[in-house]
């Protein structure tokens, strides 16, 4: 972990950013307007939160021109098109996660026809299978197990105890966090007199490029052609994505979410936690889920879609139950009446 | 990896069909009707597919006699009964998965009294408890730890990472995918003026015949009893099963199900993507369950239930949402015009 | 495993129970009243049950002073204020979990400077970071990886396969299940002309005293300030806790929630499985959540909140589906014939 202090005219400089103020202001972390203190860079998301412009201790915020009056003249300001992304850009300098050493752990057992690249790190207690190829730069952390004829772009990094079953490939840049398998068998049978047949699943998983993978999440293998997630893709914890699925390339996925198999989803498209999506649909580019939704069709357009019921308290709520139980019934008092009053008038 | 090519013949007799066209026609893997070329062999699930027959380029293709009359004369049949069952049996002559060597890795680790079938394979950097019986046949995957007193029948495997607790038992040709953990404490616990006490879970898990359990699925261990997965139960990723659940026969469960404690599901169910299961309740034979359902109640009739609510566009829905929560509102509204209109009659 | 067999004298001296019969009578095991037989101890949670008093074979039986005249007389009997706590009590006594002896196993790697207390168990193949801190009596289970800067407090143990990500500090007595992955990055990310740019999540997560943590359960780190569980916090298994989240102390939560970003819940909250929290919010004390509810605003008042719907036949659900979807004009239509009758009058 390098010594992460930085003077204000260096991140100026890293973001394109206007200076203003002190541009020898040394910075030493982020944090939030209202957490801040002395040494800190802040950020002014929106507009609507500059009150706490006011209070703020920290010596440095980076905002938008706009909001630049609200600032007070004590405080050094980066000034710039895009606050909110300019904090992520700058996350990365201030990333404290251990420096890794390239290097194969002499516990690390490789298997046949192995081809690996510069600067590649692999981490104690892994194994590699057959014809494994590991690109430049790859980082695979400890007690990781990699199936023969994996392929893994360079400086892609697979965090502690990652499975990737054979035949998998992973692009560049690729961040898979711990616990995530991939690769596994789709969930595929047909039923014989009551007893399930199992099919052997014949596919593979295609992972692109910048695609980060969260911890627990399950990509599982085609059954006939591969499982496909396109570049850029983000997916958070916990998720699961069946057989044959397609994710659209700069899609972001957020937790939980269940994709059942040969379901495709199309690019730009944000799904909210815990959603589910039934199998065999096809969901258009720019798509935007909220959480909780039930998806069971296909998405032709592209726009924001929900089915999840926010909590109520619970006797409300089981009042409500009963007259949903009972809609139909409801409905067809209701048209008795309209006949009623519509043959009187 | 054997070369998997096999002529027409072979896979007629295999699957006892009615071969029409060249039993020398060579078939070098199984691809969908769509997306198939020479040397492919595909099937027709249903007739209303049809029409896939007259452009596929697949050398062959599995179907039944009434379709027969629909595929080109140039292209090769196998005539069956149910043709998805047909593919799912020879999908395991086209199975690419790597060969696995029978023996112990010199890094495995065996505690003591273990006992080692004939053709066991055992991978590197697992550990296994004391008392462990392994039968004939077992695969141990990479990196799987096994406490004391397990016993995995015949032919069973385990893919690497997985976790199996002590005393849990396990029987053949069981398949348990990566990251799986089974017999993880139950979620039992009792109130103590605010405070959690822990209920010790000092029962196990007992696993059937032919099951298999999808990656980083859960089956936790009783609290008093075991917890209880018959045979042929097939389950897919992510999902969670209760203390004391009793999962019965040949019953199938999709990704990311949520089953409490104490819930007994029959023979012969499917169990839908996302479902959710509350404790203490009791599901007949035979029940389907669509996905993302809420089975708050036993079920004792066989048939299909659902409580899912598919994705409309979001202010469409805004505008539902408020509706139904005024729902009890609308109907005593009706009441109220009811009882005005049939009066006045 | 010690033997685990106990006189009745020494269970009612351990809870602190009135004794009502043989003293000597020896306990081996624990049984519901249903399935006990000699040398079970059994208990009446709820009077309600007090039928299976007549019946049951278990040697003694746990209740409270107003359920004795219910108990056949030749069974013993503690009694005590709430038989449900006492059998979490006792529950610890015939723990049959392998005893696990203080020790670094020759295979375990440590870091530099590592700081390990008394009494440590380190199993095989687990990999402990730099500068780490495992506290007297700490529990490593095999194959687990620690990463740098992770504090471990007094007796907590850690099951086979758990991954603690850099600088994660957890309490006493902690309690975390196979496939636990705490620590990993929380989903953040900027958006850059429909690109995601990363958000280096910079906090950590902080986990306090008696905290039991399930199965596959995933806790990530902060964006900027820490992810904290405080003590006494109970996580079923498949809980997803997005970063910056809070926990409140005494909370428990069941099985498959999903917890997105920035969320705070209260103290002494019970959280029904497969429910999904919505990101940004606030839960107060003592809430109640039942399963799969899904809580997308805060909650300012303690009471028991639900949103899930009971599965129904699925024909009957088709029908209301139908209903709800055309349930604002439902409304108007009602609306309407309130304006003719209302007006008429």
């Amino acid at each position: 972990m390098p010594k992460q202090e930085y003077p204000l005219a260096f991140l100026a400089e890293f973001l394109g950013a206007n200076l203003s103020g002190d541009s020898k202001a040394v910075i030493k972390s982020i944090a939030p307007l209202t957490s801040a203190s002395s040494g800190s860079i802040s950020f002014l998301e929106k507009t609507q939160y500059k009150d706490q412009l006011k209070t703020t201790e920290a010596s440095a915020v980076i905002l938008r021109e706009a909001d630049l009056s609200f600032l007070p003249k004590h405080i050094n300001a980066l000034v710039v098109a895009d606050p909110y992304l300019s904090y992520a850009k700058i996350s990365s300098l201030f990333n404290k996660s251990p420096n890794i050493d390239p290097g194969i752990h002499p516990t690390a057992i490789l298997g046949k026809n192995v081809i690996v690249g510069s600067n590649v790190s692999i981490g104690a207690y892994s194994v590699i299978g057959n014809k494994v190829q590991l690109a430049d730069g790859v980082v695979i952390g400890e007690g990781c197990a990699i199936s023969d004829d994996v392929v893994i772009g360079e400086n892609s990094r697979l965090y502690p105890r990652v499975v990737i079953y054979y035949g998998v490939k992973i692009g560049k840049r690729a961040l898979v966090h711990s616990g995530a398998v991939i690769g596994a068998d789709g969930f595929g049978m047909a039923n014989d007199k009551g007893k399930w047949e199992k099919i052997y699943q014949l596919g593979s998983v295609e992972i692109g490029d910048d695609v980060e993978i969260g911890a627990n999440t399950t990509i599982d293998r085609g059954a006939l052609k591969n499982t496909i997630i396109e570049d850029g893709v983000k997916l958070d914890n916990q998720i699961q994505v069946g057989h044959n699925d397609k994710i659209g390339a700069h899609t972001a996925i957020a937790g939980c979410v269940a994709i059942a198999g040969s379901v495709t989803i199309g690019k730009h498209c944000m799904i909210g936690g815990a959603s589910c999506f039934n199998g065999h649909i096809e969901i258009a580019d720019q798509v935007i889920i909220t959480g909780m939704t039930g998806v069971e069709n296909s998405i032709t357009q592209k726009g924001i879609y929900s089915s999840g019921i926010p909590a109520s308290p619970h006797l409300n709520w089981r009042r409500i139950l009963v007259r949903i139980m009972s809609l139909d019934q409801i409905a067809k008092r209701l048209q008795k009446l309209e006949k009623i009053i519509f043959k009187e008038e």
